[in-house]
């Protein structure tokens, strides 16, 4: 194995493009851009375990994905086009009732592959076994914000439960004490939580100082049924549970209206946009960016699992993002380039408190480096336009996080057996579900 | 330069999947598929002068991209997110009223090239210079139906002009007498060609055998006008032009009503689908799948051009077609994968009259290999679904046409040069343009 990947080294990375002009990056061995600007390498040279020749490549900050199942990756393709709920209960459902801890294992080892060559460096995450999900995450070196996906479907007893799974995740992540992963609280929706569990998981997360994670108005029946039951829309209910706050990140929200997009941008809540997922499952509402906009919230974007996508390019979801806004919303100057690069990189950040979001000295090294030898970045009139409309997740050669290189000319270590591991985990899925079935 | 790449050879492809099944291709040197199946290599290893490995590969006929304005590579980013027509008349005319046929060759060079990449091995194609378009899809390997873009403004001089000019370029093409490239008659739409001037188009299309290409009901706008003008729909004024036959592919069709499916379908019309194009100018409306397969219409897949788009990529097109049909008609079942994969081979084969778009024996060795060593492709429960959904033209690593490898473990002979040369014509061109404004 190249030794580049072992540890954290100091790095240069030369004569890289940031923002249109030639600049030198240095990173220290702690992690962190200890310098950046044009002609500095002279400088940093000496330093310098490794220089990655930055030539004609455009440094980005690393991409974050703040909506993710990741370990549904093992279900990529298993099942499409079908309406929401036979799909979930005829498919998904079925499937991951027979899914174990070694299996979320793999899953999510793929789904960080998959990020960190399509250049994301950070996400959030809400699924089971998220103690084995962790353990990925802490092996392929990227960051996460990961939420045990709290469901307690109206029952006391099953609340209990989920309190105290909550409860055990967060001291097993805070005992790691690894400042890549972070726990989060997840409730996962309105229509599988009760008020109570939703009440408690807005304490846990106050008391312990930490993010919370939930689905809203992905669906207009969604917004209808809690009307019928509650005679207040989704946020406003949420906001009576005490779940909309500056550690919020709330995914989807296609259905919210202008009153409830004032309402989350005042409570400091950020949006995670979902394109993808939205189109293919038909919600038929796109989520109201310029409302949100025009409220000063926080946007960012997010692929949503791999069974809904098929898969985790953030560079294929800002594409999509910015076409959808476009596209529903009938503005075609709506959600520009840099307004969807930055939803995927200082946004993201911010969402999840990981950094800027910037290459700016001081700000963690996570830094991704797209190539220009390629037709996607030719002719390049606008960086931005080229990554944000041209260019897709496969431009990425270089995925730096938290200094350490993870990925160096395309080359992740151990990409072949994390391949072949999530391939037989995801046969023997089906294979007992289908059998059992 | 590797050899495989000089010439036609008699090749064969083992081990590839195909429909699910392991599969052995043998091409012969006039690059027709000679024999196709299970186990056949003992028989044909003697004859392949080249053993291609398809080992974890998939097979797939070559994508047919049927809606392109290719040289417009060179324009790729430099300007979005404006309404059309400032788009078009601040940014898009100003700068191609500074073309010369240099760019044409330079830009068109690009786009093949970055079809190769992506596994398209045919695209229709409407725009000016179009004798040095024709030299670069020549050079390029690749198939492409062409048509010189008639555009008369309602003026009789000029309506005259452009036939002639129609006129001399089918001559020419038929004068190469090169069977990867056909001649087309463009007319380019109903609000930029008098009735005089599509009449002619159809008329000369017929007597020469040779296709048509047309953009249609793009916007509301042009609906709205061509019935405050002609007192019908434009499908139907069209239709009393001559214009719908089995030979015409039409673009966009996002305004068609239910009576006008119908027409298009019954003239036996091809509508090309240009989803990312539609959504990133706003067109509001996406082209109604549904009625037009319901009336049995040829619904096939292009692009646009790069400069609303803004890349080439048919995998990326497949799936944004699946995601808005899904999406604005409200039914997630709709365009499912199969289907979308159909637009994109069959279909668009059937729309250019190249072959049948298939792997079967006899066919035109039009074959692209995609890769299942990616994350992309892990797991494999269902190959059309990853295609479709997951994958990019990123992960085509061999692309052949007509029988003769123009891409090989993702290498195409001279990219460098073609990158080189594009980039430099679009800097050139943008200093002109500016300049002189």
């Amino acid at each position: 194995m190249n030794e580049i990947f072992s540890k954290n080294y100091p790095l240069l990375i030369s004569n890289v493009r940031v923002d249109g002009r030639d600049t030198d990056i240095f990173v220290d061995d702690t992690g962190v851009i200890a310098a950046a600007g044009p002609d500095i390498r002279k400088q940093y040279v000496h330093e310098a375990e490794f220089i990655i020749d930055g030539d004609r490549a455009i440094a980005l900050p690393g991409l974050v994905n703040t909506h993710t199942h990741a370990a549904m990756t093992l279900l990529r393709g298993y099942a499409d086009d079908m309406f929401l709920q036979d799909w979930l209960s005829q498919k998904i459902w079925p499937l991951e009732a027979h899914l174990t801890g070694d299996d979320v294992y793999w899953g999510t080892k793929l789904a960080c592959l998959e990020m960190i060559k399509t250049g994301t460096t950070a996400f959030k995450d809400m699924y089971f076994f998220m103690e084995d999900a962790t353990r990925a995450v802490d092996e392929s070196g990227i960051r996460a914000v990961l939420a045990y996906g709290f469901i307690d479907l109206f029952n006391a007893d099953k609340c209990e439960n989920e309190c105290r799974a909550t409860e055990r995740f967060a001291t097993r992540i805070r005992s790691l004490n690894n400042p890549r992963i972070r726990a989060a609280v997840g409730p996962h929706a309105i229509y599988t939580v009760s008020t109570e569990g939703l009440k408690w998981c807005a304490e846990f997360a106050l008391e312990q100082g930490i993010s919370i994670h939930i689905h809203l108005s992905e669906t207009e029946k969604e917004v209808n049924d809690c009307i019928a039951q509650h005679g207040k829309r989704p946020a406003a209910y949420l906001d009576g549970c005490g779940i909309l706050t500056p550690r919020t990140v709330a995914a989807h929200c296609c259905w919210l209206d202008e009153e409830e997009c004032t309402l989350i941008a005042r409570r400091g809540v950020s949006v995670s946009h979902n394109p993808s997922s939205n189109m293919k499952l038909a919600t038929s509402r796109a989520m109201p960016y310029h409302r949100l906009a025009a409220s000063g919230a926080n946007i960012c974007l997010g692929t949503d699992s791999c069974a809904s996508n098929n898969n985790l390019d953030m560079f294929e979801e800002m594409k999509t993002a910015a076409l959808l806004q476009k596209f529903f919303w009938n503005d075609p100057t709506l959600l520009p380039a840099p307004a969807a690069l930055a939803m995927a990189t200082t946004n993201g950040a911010r969402a999840l408190g990981f950094g800027t979001g910037t290459l700016s000295v001081g700000a963690p090294a996570d830094i991704v480096l797209v190539t220009t030898r390629t037709a996607c970045n030719t002719p390049l009139h606008n960086a931005s336009s080229n990554i944000v409309y041209s260019c897709n997740g496969g431009s990425v050669e270089t995925t730096i996080c938290n200094g350490r290189v993870l990925m160096l000319e395309r080359e992740v270590p151990g990409e072949e057996e994390i391949l072949a591991g999530a391939q037989r985990a995801a046969s023997g899925l089906v294979e007992r579900a289908e059998g059992a079935g």
